[in-house]
């Protein structure tokens, strides 16, 4: 069996994770990392892993069957994913919700133009949990649905604390608060209803800060939980840390979260059913290059069968996700 | 917008759950049911549900869009299934395993030959949980699957137990250990590992007995907790009550259940991620209608796509099943 060629452009974390992701998966060969930075200053996980330019990346089109993208949302992405659409299958992780429906048109029609499958905003979220918020909607369309996030490191929130005045170093973790997860489940509790869950009911916010020399506590933890979208609305725990600790115990990169549907179905509404999916992962950017090979995958067998243009996780057939042939998935798996 | 016209074949649970999840989608119409019985013998959920004779099913082939089978894998649907396929759109919950390979070669082929798309093996196991265990393996492919069941009615358990000499009536839930979930889970507990997991250490079978008059309990439960394939290589409760409780408190048919992946990551395997997926079903039959109404949601596009032939869950795009646009979809579920 041919293997199928994929390229990684974009060396941080993410593509590290896609470097490893790709070496677990038989079918699949990496045929570089493609960085805008100068190869030989990129440190490979792994010593067979070949480093080139950017440049090369829009010469060598043949040599690769999907690109996988491994830019941020913030600002790579949204130049990248359409320049590479042209040259390329591709998939990216684009997660900057409000512009993920301009993001899609773009991509897609440069990938139509070009005869090339696009896969944007692979991932967990958006990814994994937009499928099951889709499945418990579209199978319980009377009901209610529920994310929570966590427990996990917050990228953002934990770059909101690095830039206050006195900080010199900071992680904030996200965590579910147990009891609206519970309420979220029986559809009560008490007095409670799912439906009027607060951002300070459903998540807490814990920050490990550590100050720089002569800041002060009290400050720099009144400039945290007063600080508007990010900690004012939740109940927000500070712990001030040393800088060996906060390098030792919390370099992980654990995330996850909670995706439920609670619905009802019967003549009078009388059957109650809980749908529930969850991640614990200890590594976030691990898992999502998980996700973004097994999409790549994907791509190539859209792009194999004539389905170009630009598609998400929600217009995939699950199928094409796996190594397997169709009658070996329905033998195992079914 | 033109509705959806679908059609039910075979009237039990499962088909009066699909009469009730029909009417909770907008966008679907039902147009009758279809029985081998005297229709007037039917007694609908609803006042406004017409019923037909199967004969009619066979020759009114204009005014159905998806033909929803509900009748049973033992008998039924092996026959009604490519019998159908002929004439109708299909969806089907084909749920013998061993004989799903065979059972869709020949529906595909009716279905290819008649222009028509034929969905099978839908529901929750075959089903969600078969998607479930694609996408764990597909992104997770160093790591292990592991389904339980419960707490829930096994028909088939309680048939077993019906059909023993003394035994007036029966129900038998299926339990899953939560030991073994949590061993699952984690990876490890003390000795144990999840890969060593044994049927008795996954599940308990509790079953509620009514004996005949004059029959001996001792006897009977003998015969329950010895009965090969069933009961042997089980933990099983024997509790024996009396008729009344047996209706009173065992009418409802909840089911439910788990389908696990953990999986590692990482250039020496030092990630462990948990995959999970649970479901918790007051009206096992309710549920999986409804899962079934979804996917007639999605054959009804596929063959407007001209994507005619066999499927199952594995082969449907997920964003098929859904009323909203995927323009819609993108903008509020991703």
């Amino acid at each position: 069996m041919e293997k199928i060629r994929m390229g990684i452009l974009g060396y941080g974390n993410l593509g590290r994770g896609v470097e490893l992701a790709i070496e677990a998966c038989p079918d699949i060969k990496l045929v570089g990392i493609y960085t805008r930075r100068a190869p030989a200053s990129i440190n490979p996980a792994l010593s067979t892993t070949k480093v080139y330019s950017f440049e090369r990346a829009l010469e060598n089109k043949d040599e690769i069957d999907v690109m996988i993208l491994c830019g941020g949302s913030a600002t790579d992405l949204e130049v990248q994913s359409p320049q590479m659409a042209a040259i390329y299958n591709i998939v990216d992780s684009f997660d900057a919700h409000p512009r993920i429906g301009e993001h899609f048109k773009k991509v897609d029609k440069i990938a139509m133009e070009n005869n090339h499958t696009a896969i944007i905003s692979v991932g967990w979220d958006p990814g994994l949990f937009s499928l099951n918020r889709l499945l418990g909607e579209a199978i319980l369309p009377q009901g209610e649905s529920h994310t929570f996030w966590g427990k996990g490191v917050s990228q953002g929130h934990s770059d909101a604390l690095r830039r206050i005045q006195g900080v010199a170093g900071a992680v904030q973790y996200t965590i579910p608060k147990q009891e609206a997860l519970n309420i979220a489940r029986t559809g009560s509790a008490g007095n409670a209803e799912p439906g009027k869950l607060t951002p300070r009911d459903k998540h807490l916010r814990e920050c490990y800060v550590v100050l720089e020399e002569g800041a002060d506590p009290e400050k720099v933890k009144q400039a945290i939980v007063t600080m508007p979208d990010y900690f004012a609305d939740y109940d927000t725990i500070v712990n001030f840390i040393s800088k060996e600790e906060l390098q030792v115990q919390h370099k992980g990169m654990p995330h996850g979260g909670f995706s439920l549907r609670r619905g009802k179905t019967g003549k009078y509404s009388e059957n109650s059913h809980l749908y529930e999916f969850s991640l614990q992962l200890e590594s976030n950017p691990e898992f999502t290059a998980s996700v973004l090979v097994a999409y790549g995958r994907a791509a190539y067998r859209l792009t194999e069968k004539g389905d170009f243009g630009g598609k998400t996780i929600l217009d995939v057939a699950p199928g094409l996700l796996s190594p397997k042939s169709g009658e070996l998935l329905r033998a195992e798996l079914l």
